[in-house]
């Protein structure tokens, strides 16, 4: 009988091996050697499955925005556009070890894709997808009162994305605890929201 | 007659060679190869000159930021703390063809940061040298009537660093058009500043 393989799973486990060498030495570290060694498997192994460093790269990208993107749909029913937009906030911000992990290869990413067309890419069609989700939130909120009318939430939005994605940094080395991130996080949402809950 | 070697010129023109290669290509694509061969100098003279990939690169962040502070400093006979402020923050955005290579390789910094020591020491240091420039504008605004007493300037300058380093990926990889990444910077200074000049 032939063994069946799961192919999906072997680039899942392949893609989860790059993850954390990224996490822990950043992308420079990463290369067809090491990530075999990390996997368990051959090199012939991890280059049946994905070509190029970058793809391996976007492969595990979309798995870790995929894993995210799970954790903020847990938040669907929070009382109110606030309280959803904190939460999918906070989920993209080092405020414990798994989202420290994340952020840490998120902001490699990012680096990586100023400099690489793949990557820059998949970036380019996933940037609206949040940002628009964010402008949403503030559209909604705005149509039950609780956003001034007069504001722009697409410039809102972008403004919300930035700084969240400037906060990863100086949280990540300590130039901001969690609780300052949380604080300024907030802050900028007391200013936004004419609600507070 | 012996000759004399300027070595802080040789540091720099290494150190030049580096920031060619990672504004070109990322950091990853730093190895002392190609720096040797990018600065047309053997290997054994890039070590010489730097012990460690990650010695050259904050030798040549350092220079980098120095360049940056220079074109700020001629901002400082602007007509008002905002304009000051403005000047500074879009000095940092990838605007032009420099600023552009700038960004890129400050984005690898900030990566390179949140997985080596050393480079993370460096930005540790600089963080609040910056911020709190743009802490002190807002503060002296407020001294001016022209930003509201009750916002607070330490929150608010760690909000415009954040937003503004968020906006280099979004701008690099032409999610972002210059004209809209301006928008978005004097629209936040808008809402901040109760002049408009």
């Amino acid at each position: 009988m032939p063994k069946i393989v799961d192919h999906e799973a072997r680039r899942r486990h392949i893609a989860d091996a790059l993850l954390r060498i990224a996490s822990r030495e950043g992308l420079d570290a990463v290369s067809l050697r090491e990530v075999a060694a990390e996997a368990g498997v051959s090199m012939g192994m991890v280059q049946h499955y994905f070509a190029t460093k970058d793809q391996m790269l976007m492969f595990a990208m979309i798995q870790l925005n995929a894993r995210i993107g799970e954790r903020v749909a847990t938040a669907m029913d929070a009382p109110s556009p606030r309280a959803f937009l904190r939460a999918a906030i906070l989920e993209l911000l080092p405020l414990d070890d798994e989202r420290r992990s994340e952020a840490r290869i998120g902001l490699a990413f990012l680096a990586r894709s100023v400099v690489a067309d793949e990557p820059a890419d998949l970036l380019r069609q996933a940037l609206p997808y949040v940002i628009g989700f964010y402008a949403e939130q503030i559209r909604a909120a705005q149509e039950l009162g609780q956003v001034r009318a007069d504001l722009d939430a697409g410039i809102e939005a972008v403004i919300l994305y930035t700084m969240a994605q400037g906060l990863v940094n100086p949280a990540l080395i300590g130039h901001l605890s969690p609780e300052e991130v949380v604080a300024t996080v907030d802050y900028h949402l007391d200013r936004l929201f004419l609600t507070s809950g």
